[in-house]
């Protein structure tokens, strides 16, 4: 019987990181993974399914942000509520524990065409589950798919910039900074 | 050697259309096709990789998006231009003879996710296209992405609502009013 690994497939995917850091994406294999993590390969393939999963596998960011938009005051404006959604991103997920971990898995994705493609779609699925958040508080349609474009290019681009960053700000208020920016430049087209 | 065929291509697209609706995308084969167009299966294999590329093949989106958005005055605001844009796919893309075409080949798509994806990268370049031919105008970088991101919105709900009703009402005036619902919807987050 296998034996149980703790935290497992987080181990996999920081000794991943290191090697695409060091290697490249390409020349990394998934027995590389395994052993650098200290386990084996039957291991990798119980977490993922291939090697390009480790960057992919998990979805972190979409709990917390639906979380953090319901939670907001039924009062708050859908932005307001977007930018709750951002607080919580900031608070569980783009941590300065994890900047590290964040901006390797960006480097390797951006170094790589079909990569990206994979990251933008999954852009698109948070945009999509952006727009069910809202509704759900009882936005109507259209207003709800354009706070969800806007939290989505506030938080890409708020992801680009404390991720090239040294991580020291806090990314709750780096995203806020940047919806606001976002909001005046559409009330102002 | 090949025969010249003319209109191959577009011949090509309708069949393959016509018979996805018949009997299904995954039920009609590139023999399917070129035998309902009339032409040998080589002559297909010269227009398309394969049989996802007659949806694929080729961006007419792009191209006259683009073009409308050079040619707006320069005095014209970021979504004004955006709009001349929209007002070029209707002349030239989402046109009445054109529109049982695109009806079906929604549908298609509609019934099918990995196709649903590829079209959704799609949208993502010509949302990139959108941008850059935004800041070619001089529009400042954070401004051409909000407007750039508004115009797709409002070009994807146009595209629904057009190809889903009976493709009467002009698409130019439907994507020009929905710009406008977009944009009121913006500006009253």
């Amino acid at each position: 019987m296998a034996r149980w690994e703790p935290n497992a497939a987080q181990r996999l995917a920081v000794a991943a990181l290191e090697l695409f850091d060091e290697r490249g994406y390409d020349h990394t294999t998934v027995l590389d993974i395994a052993q650098r993590a200290g386990l084996a390969k039957s291991t990798f393939f119980r977490h993922f399914q291939e090697k390009r999963e480790v960057l992919f596998g998990e979805d972190p960011l979409t709990g917390p942000l639906v979380a953090g938009i319901t939670a907001a005051p039924a009062a708050a404006t859908p932005l307001e509520a977007v930018a709750q959604g951002l607080d919580a991103l900031g608070q569980e997920v783009f941590t300065p524990a994890r900047h590290p971990f964040v901006a390797r898995r960006r480097s390797v994705i951006d170094a790589h065409d079909d990569l990206q493609e994979r990251e933008a779609l999954k852009g698109l699925h948070l945009t999509a589950s952006l727009t069910r958040a809202l509704t759900d508080r009882g936005v109507a349609a259209l207003t709800a798919e354009v706070a969800a474009q806007l939290g989505a290019l506030a938080l890409k681009t708020a992801y680009e910039r404390w991720s090239g960053a040294g991580g020291t700000e806090e990314f709750g208020a780096l995203a806020r900074r940047v919806l606001g920016e976002v909001e005046a430049a559409a009330s102002g087209l």
